[in-house]
C-alpha cells in the first residue's frame, strides 16, 4: 500500500500512513528512503483537493498503468485524479482555486482538515474492525522520538 | 520562527508552518535542509500532545539557552514542554498514554486533530489581520507540485 | 535558488542546499515545507544521473516556463534534463539503465559519489572566493541536533 | 535494521538505507513517517563525524537501552557515541570544531564524503556476497520518480 500526495495534502497522506502503520498496515510514503518499486495488485492512495496536483497525478497514472489498484482522496468527482482512480473518497471544501466550494479559511484549508479527519474515521473503523487496541497500537508505535 | 515536532504532531507543525510561509512569514522547521541557527530572541513553537515528547523538550530546552521565546501547543499544563515555555496554547484532546482523558480513537488522533483546527484558526485570525487575500497567498504557494 | 532531485540525486541534492545555506546563500529544497513560488529570474539547480527522472524533467520544464534560469546537474549531456537547462555541470559516472558508461557498483552510485565531490568543490570554491570562514559557516550552521 | 543521522550526516543515512533496501535489507530511517518500535535485537546505525550529536547521542542511548546492537559510524574513537557502540565503523575526516584533523574543506564535508564512500563500499560488498545484480537491485528501486 503506498500514500501520495504534495503540499499540505501531503502531511495528511504521512499522517493516515503513519497511524496504518500503528494499526498493523504495511504502507509507503512516496517520496521517502525506502518506498520500494509498486507492483501489480499494490493498493495507491492518492490525496488531491482538486484532484489536478501535477505530480500527484502523474505519479497515479504510473501507479495505474504498472498495475495498482488506485483510491483517490479528492474533493472533485471530476478531476483528472478520481478519473484514474478505481475508488473515490469524495471529501467535500474548498480547494486552493476552487471554482465551485467557498470557505472563509484560504487556499484548501478546509479540505485538509477534512481529510484529516475523514481518513483518521477509517483508521478508527479498521481498528474497531481488527481488534487493534490502544495497548497493540502503542506496541508498534516509534519508541524513540 | 521555528516549529518543532515529532511524530504526527510534527505533521502539524509543518502544516501549520507551510500556511504561516503562505500568509508571509519567515518560519522554519526543525530537521529540514535549510534551517538555520537559532538566535536570540526568535520564536519557538513546539508541539506535543503529552509534553512530554524526549526530542521535542530538549531541543525546546536547547532553544530557551539560546534566547528563543517559546511557545508550546500541548495537551497538558504541567508538562515539561509547559514549564519550559514563555507562553502555551492548551489544545484539549486525549494523547498517547493520557492518564486523565479519554477518547475512542486510538493513541493522539482527538489531539491531532484538535491542534490542526486551532493552528489553522490561527493563520485564519492572522491573515485576517494582515490582510492577505486568497490571491496573495495563492502566490506565494509553491507553483510546482 | 532552488534544487530538485529524486532518489539518491535527493540527498545529494539535499546535502549541498545546506551547504550553500551555511556559506551563505538562500536556497530552497523541492518538496520540503517552506520552499515557495518560482519567480523569473530565480535559479533552479536540478539533479538526475540519467537526465530522465520525470518529476525532475517535469518540474524543471515547468521552473523553466516560470522565468527560472535551469542548472542541469547530470552524466548525459543528451539527456531531457540537459536539453532544457541553460548551463549543464556534466559528471561522469555510471548511472542506473547506464547504456554507455560501466561500474563495478550498482545503479547510480558512482554518479551519486562523483555528485557529491563536484558540489562539495563548487561549495569550497564559493565559500573561498566569498571569504566564508569555518567560524561564520558555523554560526549559520544549525545549533540545536 | 534502522539508520540515524542529523543534518548532512542524515543525508548519507538515508543514502545508504535506500541502497541497502534496493539490494534486500528491510531498513528505517529514525524521522520518516512509517518507522516503526525498536526492538530487542534490532541493528541500529548512527552516524555522527563528532560522534557528539545531541539527538543522535540520545536516541542511540535509547535504542541499546531497548536491546538494540548499536553500529557507530564516527570520526572519533573516544566519542559519546563510539562509547555506546557494539560495533564503530571509523571513518578518518575532519569534522565540525575538530580538534585534531584539518581539512581545506569547510565543516564536516570531508568526514561526510569519506563516510558515503566507506558505505556504498559496504553496500557493493554485500551485494557481492548476496549475488545481487544490477537487474535484481533495479527491481526493487522505485519505478515511479
Amino acid at each position: 500500500m503506498f500514500v501520495d500526495g504534495e503540499g499540505r495534502s501531503g502531511f495528511q497522506a504521512k499522517s493516515f500512513a503513519m497511524r496504518l502503520m500503528h494499526i498493523g498496515y504495511q504502507i509507503y510514503v512516496m517520496g521517502e528512503t525506502i518506498t520500494p518499486a509498486i507492483r501489480q495488485g499494490d493498493i495507491y492512495i492518492a490525496i488531491s483537493g482538486s484532484g489536478k496536483t501535477k505530480n500527484t497525478v502523474n505519479n497515479t497514472l504510473a501507479a495505474k498503468k504498472l498495475g495498482a489498484t488506485i483510491i483517490a482522496v479528492t474533493s472533485k468527482q471530476d478531476s483528472d485524479l478520481a478519473k484514474i482512480a478505481d475508488e473515490t473518497i469524495l471529501v467535500p471544501g474548498k480547494v486552493k482555486n476552487d471554482k465551485t466550494t467557498t470557505s472563509i479559511q484560504l487556499l484548501s484549508s478546509l479540505f485538509d482538515q477534512s481529510v484529516h479527519i475523514v481518513l483518521d474515521c477509517l483508521c478508527l473503523m479498521l481498528s474497531k474492525r481488527d481488534n487493534i487496541s490502544e495497548e497493540i497500537a502503542n506496541k508498534n508505535h516509534i519508541n524513540i522520538e
